[in-house]
């Protein structure tokens, strides 16, 4: 049967679809048995990581506002980011969706595009999935990988330096270029949409694909982890605000964070600066960096910057854990004062 | 922090729910780092198997309809039932929900007591978990566990006979039933609808728990692989018509089904005929049944007998495997015709 690109799920039907989708699914190593039967089977090692994540029409993301490839990208990358902040390989995914019958192939096969470009540039091999309608586009990942030597939320100690890569904020300015309606196409490219001056365009592109395409620093993580450099880890999704508590309370720790030296996206804070703004905020509460947030003996920050050096990553300390209640701190000019924790939490802040 | 039963999702928050359900989650063997940390760590053979279902509402069930403990239970019973239709132990399973913000807790620990009930009577460790706002609830069930012997939907030759286990038709029964007002209390007894005569209730009971609480044969279908007693097999979730044609296509062969051989269950069919109805077509198309359907050997038809005894399960020959297309006949006293598949494709019927 040849299905049209313009056909919607409605006509095509659950059977079909999943058997189109199953003939995109290449062999890969590892895999046994991949998708088809009840289940699949997969290699393992003695110690695999599970992790499960997913993207939610209205909640994370809007439909007309998001290119499926891109979706389909972000939806591996997210779990990727976990995978990887807990010091493992990602090998295997299973995908489960729910669409909304309007939906056509054509939109399907490139939320797939996206999947399958992802998995193939990290190794992963698709093995499961689930299709079933929904008012709402559900895209939900499960993520499999053997682990290394574990990098955990517990473990940081008073003394140890906090610890980011990359640069913070730029995902979150991301959110509000698409309110303002900032879009990008299906290769990741700005659209004419006429929201930019010639000199803006290039900070806006990287605040979009920030918010859209994230690349968390999968194999400096996974370094990390394998040399013992940090004593906790987790990757930085809810905003450094929430994700830093969230250490401290596992590690029964506060912390002090200067703000001086949180590394605020240099675009983001370009564009912020043009609206009178500031991306401080953005940096310390806007969640979606898909960066790593590390505990780090003051005696390993050496070796560390070289680490990252050799795989192109920033990192940067913006303070200290401290002894003390499950607090962060935040020292500017003015003093010291709690930072209320300000990121993601998905059941009261709108939708991005 | 206490939470109230009464309270709403909206007013408690995505974080606060997280800590709350990790507190339900008991230590398993096996875990070696279970929920709250990017991934979770289990122990794994060198064969896992995957498998993943999901439940929608509107698609799968109705929110006024369904007890939420029974449909944490049914979240996992259909992904036990994947998982030992392929011969496998299942282990440990992730858990991925979209909640309305208006559901209180009270709802999401009902959820949560019919997950943790029939994770502990399968010896499935909960490891994972995800939540997120959503306009419908979606309970996404990610199931591993360790491979033995496969049993895969492939493999029928022509002259196997086509087997099922249990009774079929009660689950889609069920379904009618609860479309016209029956209902099951949160500890699967009937609720005084005065929907059903005292005659009648037994069998209302019946139907409506093999709808809201499938017990697949989780054990049967894990010996009959070990044993390697069935050259092919499936659990039965589309319906007898669809996944016989699935069995049929995997492998290459045809089958004839006896229509008078079809196990109609007995409190479906008494129910059908009060309603001057016929429960056959239940039987085959309706769905949902979480049995097995097997390609056996008619050499080895008694040792599998003798096995299902020992379990407690019936099993029924009800027709052989052809040659020919990928088609299923069944012969009744007019003769033999096709069989037009009309299982369940969720992207086409109704919801249940």
């Amino acid at each position: 049967m040849t299905l049209a690109v313009s056909s919607t799920l409605g006509e095509i039907g659950e059977k079909a679809l999943l058997r189109h989708l199953q003939t995109r699914i290449p062999t890969a190593s590892g895999v046994v048995v991949g998708l088809g039967d009840d289940a699949a089977a997969v290699e393992t090692s003695a110690c695999t990581l599970v992790t499960t994540d997913s993207l939610v029409e209205s909640v994370h993301f809007h439909r007309d506002a998001v290119p499926p490839r891109l979706l389909g990208r972000k939806a591996l990358s997210v779990n990727l980011s976990d995978l990887a902040a807990m010091g493992g390989i990602a090998r295997y995914a299973t995908v489960s969706l729910c669409l909304p019958l309007d939906l056509t192939l054509g939109w399907v096969d490139s939320l797939y595009d996206g999947l399958l470009e992802r998995a193939a540039e990290s190794g992963v091999a698709l093995v499961g999935g689930n299709v079933t309608r929904g008012r709402d586009i559900v895209v939900d990942v499960t993520l499999l990988g053997d682990s290394g030597r574990l990098l955990l939320r517990a473990g940081a100690r008073p003394g140890d330096r906090v610890v980011v890569t990359g640069q913070l904020g730029a995902a979150a300015e991301g959110v509000r270029l698409l309110a303002e309606g900032a879009r990008l196409d299906e290769d990741a490219e700005l659209l004419a949409t006429g929201m930019w001056t010639e000199s803006s365009a290039p900070a806006v592109l990287a605040c979009l694909r920030a918010q859209l395409d994230p690349r968390p620093p999968l194999a400096l993580a996974r370094s990390i982890a394998e040399r013992g450099l940090a004593r906790a880890g987790m990757d930085l999704s809810d905003g450094l605000s929430l994700d830093l508590v969230e250490i401290c309370s596992r590690s029964g720790v506060g912390a002090v964070v200067e703000a001086s030296a949180v590394p605020v996206d240099a675009r983001a804070a370009g564009l912020e600066r043009a609206r009178g703004g500031d991306a401080l905020g953005l940096a310390l509460h806007g969640g979606e960096d898909y960066q790593l947030l590390l505990a780090v003996g003051a005696e390993e920050l050496g070796e560390l910057a070289e680490l990252a050096r050799v795989w192109g990553v920033e990192v940067t300390a913006v303070g200290e854990f401290v002894e003390g209640e499950p607090i962060v701190w935040v020292r500017d000019e003015a003093g010291e004062r709690p930072l209320a924790p300000g990121g993601h939490d998905h059941f009261r802040s709108g939708p991005a």
